[in-house]
Order: C-alpha cells, then sequence, then structure tokens
C-alpha cells in the first residue's frame, strides 16, 4: 500500500510529465485547501516564480473574455504555453450559468499547451480568494510561460488582481465615460498596460487621450515604467500582437529593475491574507449573536469584542 | 476642569438638541476609531435602530447622487429629516476631486434637517469600511428618519451595503446590457427595490423586462418580498415619489414579519468584522517579510503562518 505522501509524490511527477488529468487532480486538492493541498502546494512552492503572470481585469462587457482568448491564440503562435484561472461568480440564481460564454475557450481542449480553469466565487465577491492564488501558483510551478487570472471585472477582485499578477492588464472601451468610470472604480491606479478594446467602435480616440492624460496626472518617479496604451478589436485579433508586446515589454522592465522578485513576494502575502480572513469569519460566526446583544445594549463595543476575538501575538 | 467624560456628555448633549456642528464633531470623533469614540457610539447605541437605512448602489453612472438628491427632496416634502452617508474613493491620482459631483448636495447645507456626509475611502475598496457603519449608527441615534448609505458603486461596496441596509435600492439605466452585468456583479440578488433610472431613454421597458424575468427565476418563499421595479427620471424628479413609497412598503414589511431587528444585527455584525480586518491586516505587516521567506522556500505554509498569528479562542 501506498501512504498519502507517496500516492501525492506520484501524482506530482505524473503532473510535471504533463498529464494534464494528474495536474487537474492536484489543483482541485490545492484549491480545497486541506492538509494534503497544503503539503502538495508547499513541495512545489520553491517552483514557482518562472511564469509570467497576468492579470486581467476591465468593466463587465469590456470583452475580457474575448480578448484572453484571443492572447491566448497569440501567445501560442508564440511557442509559449498557457494557463488561465478565470474568476466566474455563480449566482444563486442560475448557479453561474450565465457564464456560458466560457464555454467558447473549448477551443483550447486539444491543445496539451494550453490550461484553463474556472474557479467559482460562490456568490462571494471577497476579492481574489486564497484559492485564486494557490491555484495561480501551481499552474506557475508547473511550468507554464504564462499564468492569465482573468477577473470577473466586479468587486474588488478588479483592485485586489494587481496583488496577484506581475503584470495587469486594464480594458476599457469607447463607451463614453469608460475612463472616468475606471477612475471612480480605482483601476486606473492598478494598471501596467491600458488596453482599449472594441476599438473600432466611435469614440476609441477619446477613450485614449483620457487615458493618456489621467496617467499624465500621476507622479512618477524617474526611470518608473510608463503604462502604454495599446487598441484592440479582441474579436478580430486586431492589435493582439500589439498588445502581448506591450505586457512582454513591461515584465522585462520589472526584471531589469530587479522587481519580479517582489512581485512573487506580493502573491504569497496576498493568499495569507485571504485565507486568514476567510478562518476569522468562520470563527466570528460561533459567537456573534451574543456579541450584537451587548454592543446594542451598551454593555460592549465592537472594539472590546475584536479583542476577545483576536489578540495580536506577543 | 471637565474630565473627557464630562466633555463628551456635553457634546451629546448638544448634539442631541439639533447642533449639527457638535453632530459633526460626534461623527468626527467616531469616525476616528479611538477610544473616545468608541465610548460615545457605546453611549449613542441603544438608542439606534430607529432611522429607515436605505442603502443606494448601482453601477458608476446610474445616477445614484442625483437619485439620493431627488430622494432627499422627496423625504423633505413628507416631512422627514434626512442623513447621508456617502462613499467617495479618493484616488492618488485627483485626491478625490473626481467626485465634484458630490458638491451638488451643498444645496441642502442650509436645511438642518438633512445632514451629508462623504467618507473617504483612501484608495482602499474594501468593501463599506467600520467607520461608515459606524457614522451611520450615530446618525440613526441621532435621531434622523432616514439614513442613507450611498456607495460609489465599485469594489465589494456593491454588495456588502446590502448588510447595512434594512432596504437596499439597486439603480440600473436603460443601458445595454445593464441587467445582465448587474448579475456577474451579484447584485440582482441583495436588491428589495430596483429602479431603473435615466428611463426616458430607450430601453427602459426592456431592462425592466429583464429584470422581471431574473427576479421571477429566484426561488421565493409564501409570503416573501417582491421586489418592485420602479422607473424614475432622477435629473427631473419623475417617479422619485413612488421609489419613495416602495421604499417605504418594503420597511413597513420587514416591520410586519418583524425582520427589522435582524437588519439592525447584521449591521452591527458588519461593524465588528470591518474592524477586525483592518486589525489583522496591521498586525500581518509586521510579520509577513520573515513569512513570505519561509513559504517560498517551502520551509512554511500559508496555513501555518495564519496559525502562528490566530488561534480561535478557547
Amino acid at each position: 500500500m501506498q501512504g498519502p505522501a507517496a500516492q501525492d509524490a506520484e501524482l506530482l511527477e505524473r503532473a510535471d510529465a504533463g498529464d494534464q488529468r494528474a495536474l487537474a487532480r492536484v489543483i482541485t486538492l490545492v484549491e480545497e485547501g486541506g492538509e494534503r493541498g497544503d503539503e502538495l502546494l508547499r513541495l512545489l512552492r520553491p517552483r514557482t516564480g518562472r511564469a509570467a503572470v497576468v492579470g486581467v481585469t476591465g468593466a463587465p462587457g469590456s470583452g475580457k473574455s474575448t480578448l484572453t482568448d484571443a492572447l491566448i491564440a497569440r501567445w501560442r503562435e508564440e511557442g509559449r504555453s498557457v494557463a488561465v484561472v478565470a474568476i466566474d461568480p455563480s449566482s444563486p440564481f442560475t448557479g453561474g450559468a450565465i457564464l456560458g460564454d466560457r464555454i467558447r475557450m473549448t477551443r483550447w481542449y486539444a491543445d496539451e499547451s494550453v490550461f484553463i480553469r474556472s474557479l467559482a466565487t460562490r456568490g462571494h465577491l471577497g476579492g481574489l480568494s486564497a484559492a485564486t492564488l494557490r491555484v495561480a501558483a501551481v499552474l506557475d510551478a508547473a511550468g507554464f510561460d504564462v499564468v492569465v487570472i482573468e477577473t470577473v471585472g466586479v468587486g474588488q477582485s478588479e483592485v485586489d488582481v494587481a496583488d496577484a499578477a506581475d503584470t495587469t492588464v486594464v480594458v476599457l472601451t469607447p463607451a463614453a465615460g469608460d475612463a472616468v468610470q475606471a477612475f471612480k472604480a480605482g483601476i486606473m491606479e492598478v494598471g501596467d498596460v491600458f488596453c482599449v478594446n472594441k476599438s473600432d467602435l466611435p469614440g476609441a480616440e477619446r477613450v485614449r487621450r483620457e487615458v493618456r492624460s489621467a496617467l499624465d496626472l500621476a507622479p512618477r518617479r524617474e526611470g518608473a515604467w510608463r503604462p502604454p496604451i495599446v487598441s484592440t478589436v479582441a474579436a478580430t485579433g486586431e492589435g493582439v500582437p500589439d498588445l502581448s508586446k506591450r505586457i512582454a515589454d513591461h515584465r522585462q522592465h520589472l526584471s531589469a529593475h530587479g522587481l519580479l522578485e517582489e512581485a512573487r513576494r506580493r502573491r504569497v502575502r496576498a493568499e495569507v491574507l485571504a485565507l486568514l480572513g476567510a478562518q476569522l469569519r468562520r470563527a466570528w460566526e460561533a459567537r456573534q449573536e451574543r456579541a450584537v446583544d451587548d454592543i446594542l445594549a451598551g454593555r460592549s463595543t465592537p472594539s472590546a469584542e475584536v479583542r476577545s476575538l483576536w489578540a495580536p501575538p506577543a
């Protein structure tokens, strides 16, 4: 009989040898976050840091999925392997079926150098989950040249994806006010590359100008990266080679300035915080009714309840 | 010399007597979250639970601020006092100046029965902050008939506002795909009243139909609230009396079903969690560099780091 450790070593070996079913099994275990998944990821962790981790974010309707699809095609032409973690919110109404557009990605099913995994957020929009970051780490360790984290384009994920990615692509459209709305959403600050998608629609030049003037307002240190603005039509592939090049340029910039390691460390920090948050929420659930009674009666305060739930380590 | 306790008792007395400057001072102290603010809020807490707390959320550009403004006018006609907590993201680029549209609200400056407070989120889009919920509690205790929490319409706040409000108004526009995007954003699930604003634009009837069919898909218990869909043109006030009535109907429904107290308790729970999250993030910052080293080397795991940062209370 094999013990779990031997089993897992074999599983990792098979995944290493390019067995996509073994990789899918490793991902499932790591995503679930139990002890076995933790141990698998601990073994894989030192191998992370080689993939270009690209975050793709933007407002709903900006065409992120189509753009990701076009980028996969381009990267495959360049001979690079690609993994995608796509974050799907599953709705209590529909069980997630509204995101059937992801099915489109099945065109890559037969290509062993493309791996796509959708993670349901199960109604919780708390930014990127620990599971997202764990799965991205496995795909990095598995040797994919590019790992894309594609957010659903709502919720805090729009901002947090910048903690997870080396390079964050913010996707806008020529729709009136898109640039201003991106400002309000706080995503202008996190973009390393801006992409005006659907740029065959009227208004594309205006959005480019708005983004450019907004970026020019920001204080920027000497030698700092100046985010480029790329125009694409994801549906036809127009502009996608340029977008791919700008993403590569940004990674080159990080590498030249010794910043790649910092991006990798940022990802790990985000993973710990996401995990901690989830565990604390569970602990609080057990105490909350009495605490709420006491607070409403003026016998306790939220600060006092926080102190009784958690004390900083000595 | 007065001690702080006597000073604060006097401050509360003046705020009670309708002195808006004293109220503003109480709010500032409570918003800051120090010991003095905690104590003030502890004294006020038993008086909370009388205001109708209304959350207004929706995509950027849906006209939430204009709609809030029109609702204030309507509620004032009905003789009700109104307080608004508006959440403004302040951008590192602009210091928040892009949200100058809030200045419009100065039309209420001379009306002592209207109180408006904008809270900066300082670039952090982590849902509603503890400060937002504390300020809403002070305004409730101060005796305003209606307390509006108006979110910036991005980030997790779109969802969390439902934890803070008795009644959540989801604002949509006739823009193509608005209803589908609201689905993706997870805000269809939290709406108690849907408002199709800018309903003089083409497509309003289609959006109403989309929302209606979406809502009809949801499993709904016998006697449960059926969210109405109201059409408004906030800029002219059209439909706003109807919106006000539907909001009142929803509160009546909560009251008739004994659910108002649950909404008040939900707000307190959200406040504790927001505070806990903020404190833990600070504690983690002190440990994180060594932890990241150990995780990347495969000597530790995120789970182990979480255990050393926090152990569930015995």
